[in-house]
């Protein structure tokens, strides 16, 4: 199993999380590259540390706008969503070779990681900026999710996530966060979750009964009140269980 | 010899010279990175024409001032410029890769690369991220100045430009631009300076007398009224004479 | 009857439009205010020539979007849309105050014209912030649209608009751009049905028949081929027939 | 006399200081107004509550430099500076009166501060900018600097700012910051020199003996930690002190 979390989220004065924390407990980090969060020296910071770890690196691409921190859906044409995609790609590629490493996958932020869940279009812009960069580099993404669909069909692979934090439906969506009871809090039940999804591949749905929730990463917070303790305590499940962390890519 | 000009400096809706008309005469293009101009959809175009056209890619790297479209000197740190400059490269060598191409050199733009040519620090800086990036990769600089030497420190390969549209003194540096005199427009006579800087490594200085000036590459302009013609016409003459136009790089 | 323009869209190093010649023609200048363009030297030098011309400076807010230039949706919450809108009005006045005029009402650009026009909540937001700022600035917008409204409750002024070069359904609509014939390009009929919305109310709707589009304003592009041509035609066929033409705030 | 601090330093999603503790200290909020910190949604929070704790509300202007934090000195031509800071006061002006105040000040920020401390062009620029604005704002600054003799000359009022925290030569200027005990730490000593600036126009200076430092306003700092702390301090030690505690402006 993979652990995946946002990190490098600062901007210049503006510090975001507590990204020496997260590096102890994630095997892959989501790097913002400076659409959403993220100067350049930010990323360089953050891209070393995550090689010194042993972490992988990924594109945590998003729409331009940091004064919306990529939360905010935006109408962008298909051809200049993948030059923006193109763009982030190749910035992080830049500080990751010069640390040693590569960028590993790409996993979108925000706003444009919910559209393409939705929108094929947009699913299939951002797909195609991929194939073009490198076929190779995976999508983390939604499993049944539109961007799913479009890596499958331009041959773009696709590795599904799943969230211990979050409610899920019987038919295996997230239960939306307007919804009461949408996201868990107790480190104790989600550590479980993510326990119960890691090896039976499983969780208890909302209203009740069981899911099937097959995914190869499963994705921590980390810029939220006790956001740290709560990966904490999914790592320390899993590592108590037996299971074995490592970067999927 | 190579002829380079700026190109790509168009940003969204906005767009400046005329690329088209300058990729028939240029062989090395200094592609605008997003700092100054060059939005990621328009980066795409631009190198995937000159790409096609057989044109160099060189990354035109800027401060951060896109309002002041990086003509505006700015007291960076050191560590901040070279995270700048390495996430420039990045940007642009994703389209370059996409494009079937490379980034092949790069030639800071505006106010940074007239500060790095008397400034130590910022050289070093921008000398700096080229190393780390990739230390085969030559920067464009002015002969004698302070990024030539900050490159031969740093084993990075520096190559000469000239300016044929420019004045130079006895000692061969530019005549600055507030001087009467210092920017050349007949076309007749650019050329002719172009010719003889590209067959004897020589030109006539201001107030009389000459002076050395070798260099591997001429910079044409593309942005100011008459500018493309003046490059026609300098690229005319070299035709002419039978000299070699080919890309440094 | 009053003629609108966009002005001062350009930004920093970059030009769009000829400011110059729509100033000689226009008797209200939609004055862009920085998030879609309109740097503030630009803003000043705008704001400068309005006033010296007599022509009324009104704000074309939009969404933060310089590379996009406020031609795409966003989905942004009520409230920062009203703080985005507040804080574009004021940086405006600045510049009216100081030449010696004051911002006469606002207009929307791009994207969040044409949202506005349909969505009740983006409506009142923008509406929100105009009634905070000063209830007596009318809106400029299209007649029944959902900004329309949202003004008439709120008790802000709404002044409409319409478009001598867009054809229009017979219920009065703009035919979208999208279909054949929805743009106009030949100056002479456009010039004639400017006269006719100016002096009977009425214009030939598309596929026959004629429809009621009783506007306070006739806007005018600037910034396509032919564009002042159109807008001179339209003039000259204004005065021509004794129109009076002057702002309408 | 008066306290100042910086507010409002928030943009979007990122925060920075303790703005709710402050506004219960000090007397005057120098508010970030958007080109180094400060979304229009922070500033209409920030400014909001400062009108409701009877804060008088000053435009915190900078350089156009979010990911600088406005740090970096610029090299903008004076009208490009005049007109980004009229931009920035017109946008701050339109919080203050829809919140029923005023911009009543101008503190610019950062580099911009420093600059404009000893070079007489750029703080010419800024003056210009209140000039044109409204020549009776005053402006927040150093006592015998370059920007207090361009107020003078523009007939600007300035008004004389003092550091608690600051060491002084003995001749009133600030020890720079890359000088050991440029910069005071300990409460207790902070608010004791604060109570002697505010009730004799003296403090100590560095290297012994006293020196005159006659200010309107002190100056606490917010975002750096302890600076809360500092800030309680001083101003419990003036309030025990029976000095009175008011807006300058």
């Amino acid at each position: 199993m993979d652990l995946n979390s946002d990190l490098g989220e600062g901007y210049g004065r503006w510090a975001l999380g507590d990204d020496a924390a997260l590096l102890e407990v994630v095997t892959s980090a989501n790097v913002a590259c400076g659409f959403h969060a993220g100067d350049p020296a930010t990323i360089d910071r953050t891209v070393r540390t995550a090689v010194e770890h042993g972490v992988a690196v990924g594109a945590q691409v998003s729409y331009p706008d940091l004064v919306g921190f990529g939360r905010r859906e935006l109408e962008v044409a298909p051809a200049d969503l993948s030059a923006d995609v193109l763009y982030q790609l190749g910035a992080l590629e830049a500080f990751a070779r010069a640390a040693g490493g590569r960028v590993r996958y790409v996993k979108p932020h925000g706003a444009l990681y919910n559209r393409i869940a939705r929108d094929p279009v947009q699913a299939a812009a951002v797909v195609e900026a991929i194939r073009r960069y490198d076929p190779a580099l995976p999508l983390l993404t939604l499993p049944g999710s539109a961007a799913e669909a479009a890596a499958a069909e331009a041959g773009v692979r696709a590795v599904a996530e799943g969230f211990a934090d979050r409610a899920y439906t019987p038919e295996g969506r997230l239960v939306p966060r307007t919804e009461p009871g949408a996201v868990l809090h107790d480190p104790e039940r989600v550590a479980a979750r993510a326990l119960r999804m890691a090896t039976e591949g499983r969780v208890e749905a909302a209203g009740g009964g069981e899911v099937a929730v097959e995914v190869r990463s499963l994705c921590v917070h980390g810029d939220t009140p006790g956001a740290v303790e709560l990966a904490q305590a999914v790592r320390a499940a899993l590592d108590g269980a037996g299971v074995t962390l490592e970067p999927f890519a």
